[in-house]
């Protein structure tokens, strides 16, 4: 049997009413709104195969992308969105073995993006000041199995943070107050990014910014728009998301003149 | 000495004009609009440090990001750009360990962003038609790298695939005629990704996806806008990119029904 | 007294929970959700001065701008939106003294812009195939004082067009179908503008475009985005209208060739 | 014959490639880069009809219409472009018979515009500061036979207008400055525009406005996107404008209170 349910696995169970449940293979049962689905049932299936709910309802045993799960998750916080997420990714380069700090963890979707990249030989540096928030971090990373790479500390950054790493992800409300403690933290040509909603915090963070010898100070927005996915009536949507939040990146260098 | 640089490292030499240039560190000089870098004289200099040219003038040397290699990088063919690479590195799920067909190779952009995705334990299955775009992505990859986790092979599509394998990122001219290829080479709930830039060949494109069970089809486009980074008078630029590619994306189930 | 009410006025009364509610002022009361306004008491009011319903609760009241006409109208049809319409007035080139066919008049918004803009000695032909909707569209002209300057046909264009003009205004499903009958109606240098939901009418009308001597085809679409109106914290709304209408625009040229 | 070139017309010629050259048809030649052409001689021809310079270049002979003599006028300053006019012209409820201030006049199209909309019964009042903007305002709002309802006055709009209007557009680097001379102008329910590049500016605005009874304020943005008019490859250009300037607008109220 070629890619069967393992017991333990995160299943998307996706109906035919577009409507989907996500959870992990474990004894019990789920109700949704088309019936009662035994887990353990599924195990041994194919992934992509068809289920039925007890009224038999058909489901799709979809494996969760890691967008499902974002979109999903448990969440207090205002989240990084998956159309700026890949991007902020690429523009912090975080890949394999890298160093990376999270400031301002929240409920833990861009961490768990970071713990992703930095994979099984990096390290993620999480600060939150918030008690619930961190025990919500880790209880999402834990689920996705990226606790190992992710140290989450119950910190307030004004301190400064204890590592020097490849690149930061500065998301917290009053961001201007800690671009001397990111500078300091970063590796010469590390990568910083910032999120700000709105446009008085980025004019506030490119004002401090400008007192470090940052590189290549960007600011972006993305807009991402969706279309009706039928041939012969091709558009998109009526509507979109409009704005999540601006992207200022920057970029260190060493260079402290008079 | 923290962070120096070393022989054979990829250095992204930055003049205080905006002006970059992207080699690596090895015997010999190189020429730039102003003046001379001896390169072997840049090893043992911090990252991020400032250097002279033989005239004098200032640059910074930074670590490339994978950004920079691309926006660098040596091409015959349209790329991916990072504000859609980002995006679907997530839509297709691609991380550490799993196993990805890149069909239609081109200059090889998004294939190393897929091979830097996949890790060390995961592998890229390349297909391209043409020699010359080969040879051209086999040089860019291992210029950055990554060919331990590639396989381009020169083949025909219309053949199907050899692999089984967790994702497919396809970008050919005519990718309706492969879609029955894709279906049968991705595993049970493996994620599809194709480009096009124009609607009518989205249009085609989902008229053949919706002969196959495919689910969540999705049609995608992305707008990213850059500001002046000026705290005193933030706006966005005058223009912008307006387009490159929309992005089709959809699961394979295993439904078949008549 | 300044700009006082009259009777007879056009009147949008604005609550201070944003809610408004338009109307003529006439004999006779309004029910609204915070009360009732007695219509014939605010003649002798001015513009822009605050009034209260028996409850007491304080409303605006507001000479409505033709934009507010167009949002609270009475429709059964999709609409040009003002996003779009203020554009295609320019592109049409519709001004004082201009004659214009308005085909496929549905409730009558662009007819009213189009009347508007030619003002009192230019003139409307509007072409409607139901009708239900002729008579919505008389109905709402005649409320905005502008059906002396548009004639209503009851009509099937397919037959063509009765009158020569500077302009011409096309929103109907089929669109390619009446290539022809607007190039033969148009004078020439005579302005075309088209308005399509999905891609794949626009193709057609390409097409078909492409078989008479039109001149500068251009196709458009506007996306517009409202900002919270807050100093201290300005930032987008996080939703807006994705979608309305692709444009089209064209222009007649004489130039028949083999 | 139809719709025939008269001496004195306004002419936009257009070449096959795409240049177009836009004059006023009297005695002389105009030099183009495919040749000479007679203007007199194109006194009789029909509009839409092709001609040809001495060396047989054709050219189609159109009807201007006002965003040509705009994209072509002489300017000294940054103009409201198309894409934004149309919609400060419906949200400043411009048309016949109104009466507007014009507060910045610069190049005169923005004026232009608004003198278009009142009609012949309507006025604009139009302040300028610099005495080389008034003479060029008037060159061109002259060209476009407009000068009868426009009078601009050169003076300095911070000792307040001379006038109460139904609405006013504002265009001036400092327009925070000028709110309360905006506020006593407009008649009661009178709508205000006004334009500004950079976010900055907005917030301040915002700021201003907020100390003054007025309602609906509104900040908007537009982008339009032009796609290349090709049937079997229908996709954008690869470029836009990204930004012109963010759109502020409020309606007066008479409400003061304590």
């Amino acid at each position: 049997m070629v890619n069967p349910v393992r017991l333990g696995d995160r299943i998307l169970a996706v109906f035919e009413d577009g409507r989907s449940f996500l959870f992990t293979v474990q004894e019990g049962k789920l109700q949704t709104h088309h019936g009662v689905i035994d887990l353990a049932s599924l195990v041994g299936k194919s992934y992509g195969s068809v289920c039925e709910t007890h009224t038999g309802k058909r489901f799709y045993i979809m494996k969760p992308r890691f967008v499902d799960e974002i979109y999903k998750m448990k969440r207090q916080t205002q989240i990084v969105y998956p159309k700026d997420m890949g991007f902020i990714l690429l523009m912090l380069d975080v890949h394999e073995g890298r160093t990376v700090i999270d400031a301002g963890v929240g409920s833990g979707a861009m961490c768990a993006a970071l713990a992703r990249a930095v994979g099984t030989t990096g390290k993620v540096y999480a600060y939150e000041r918030r008690e619930e928030f961190k025990r919500l971090a880790e209880e999402n990373l834990k689920k996705w199995g990226l606790m190992d790479r992710v140290e989450i500390k119950l910190k307030d950054i004004s301190e400064g943070f204890d590592e020097t790493v490849d690149a930061i992800f500065l998301d917290v409300p009053d961001p201007w107050n800690y671009i001397r403690q990111c500078y300091e933290a970063l590796n010469g040509s590390g990568n910083l990014a910032i999120v700000c909603p709105t446009t008085n915090q980025v004019q506030r963070v490119l004002e401090e910014l400008s007192k470090f010898p940052f590189l290549n100070v960007e600011v972006w927005e993305s807009l991402f728009r969706q279309y009706k996915p039928v041939a012969e009536r091709l558009r998109p949507f009526d509507r979109m998301i409009a704005h999540t939040a601006y992207m200022v990146f920057a970029r260190k260098t060493m260079d402290w003149r008079d």
